[in-house]
């Protein structure tokens, strides 16, 4: 890395842990600036503007969600591992100590979604791939006849998704003990269900 | 109600209004009273701060959740169609036109979880006594022999709550045009299964 690719990322990763408490809206590049003691137009040499640095921590954060979750779930044998790997993957990318925060796409899932903009819209395609990963992952399994024909891929992938966001509902905000253990058996009826009847 | 008290009804529901879409943390004192067209200090006369102005909109809010979502579910018969109607109410809050922002406690959920303080704290109990809600009214369907009685009548709580927060991302972030379909049909499955197997 140069000496300017350094800087700049490590402006990102500062900001994205002050957005992961504070949300992506909560930054402020002159806030940023003197945290990292740099000047405000040396912070937006590298940033354009704070748009521009909103979309890059979400960018960051895609890269890091696909190499922690999603890659080494698509390792995984096709059907029933393949998911739970991801879920369980998911689950600890939500708890994890790194991001004291939380998840920057759920939190920024119920921040932007009445902001129209291309911070949103880099959002929106970020989440729609993981949806399709976990429908195509059902798809797959169907086709192999690991999963029953009649499933519905595209709900499972709402339930799959609603539960890892119910999940941080309830671990981080509601702080209820038995959060994870009761999503993780909720995952486990799930995956059971998708199996065929024989 | 009195002038003052009109006032200070107006000033809550703008405020939701605006919190609706920019967050809790969005508000500034400063703006409001401009759009108000109010001074300042006649806007801390009502509310002696921010923090103050946003517990009156999660309180507003809570009293117009129990009125339209949480009463009416009450007064139907226990079981499956007491808990139908609250996740129909419930969608139906979360797609009301009158708060074009979505749920203000689906919002502040993710925004507040970082946020230690009195804010977050009047959240967590309004969100733990729905949680309690749903729970219970299960609780009330087993004891009666309405639903199973191996049902974990907590796991349905997260199950049902996790629904419509994924309802919530899907329709109004992702823009998924089935996504009241989906959550209807794996709300009607999660019924069904809690019913007895006979």
């Amino acid at each position: 890395m140069s000496k300017g690719e350094e800087t700049r990322d490590r402006i990102v990763r500062y900001a994205a842990r002050v957005a992961s408490r504070d949300g992506l809206e909560g930054l402020s590049i002159g806030a940023l600036a003197s945290e990292l003691e740099m000047s405000k137009s040396g912070l937006f040499a590298h940033f354009g503007s704070k748009q521009e640095l909103q979309i890059e921590i979400l960018r960051a954060a895609a890269l890091e969600f696909e190499r922690k979750v999603v890659h080494p779930a698509l390792k995984q044998p096709r059907g029933a591992p393949r998911l739970r790997t991801l879920f369980d993957l998911w689950l600890k990318w939500v708890n994890a100590p790194e991001t004291p925060g939380g998840c920057v796409f759920i939190a920024a899932a119920f921040e932007l979604d009445d902001h129209p903009g291309p911070v949103r819209d880099f959002l929106v395609e970020q989440q729609r791939a993981l949806f399709d990963v976990i429908a195509r992952s059902a798809r797959v399994a169907v086709d192999s006849g690991l999963f029953r024909k009649d499933l519905d891929c595209e709900q499972l992938a709402l339930e799959v998704h609603a539960l890892a966001i119910g999940f941080h509902h309830a671990r981080r905000l509601l702080r209820l003990r038995n959060a994870e253990a009761l999503a993780r058996r909720s995952f486990d009826q799930l995956i059971t269900r998708a199996l065929p009847a024989d």
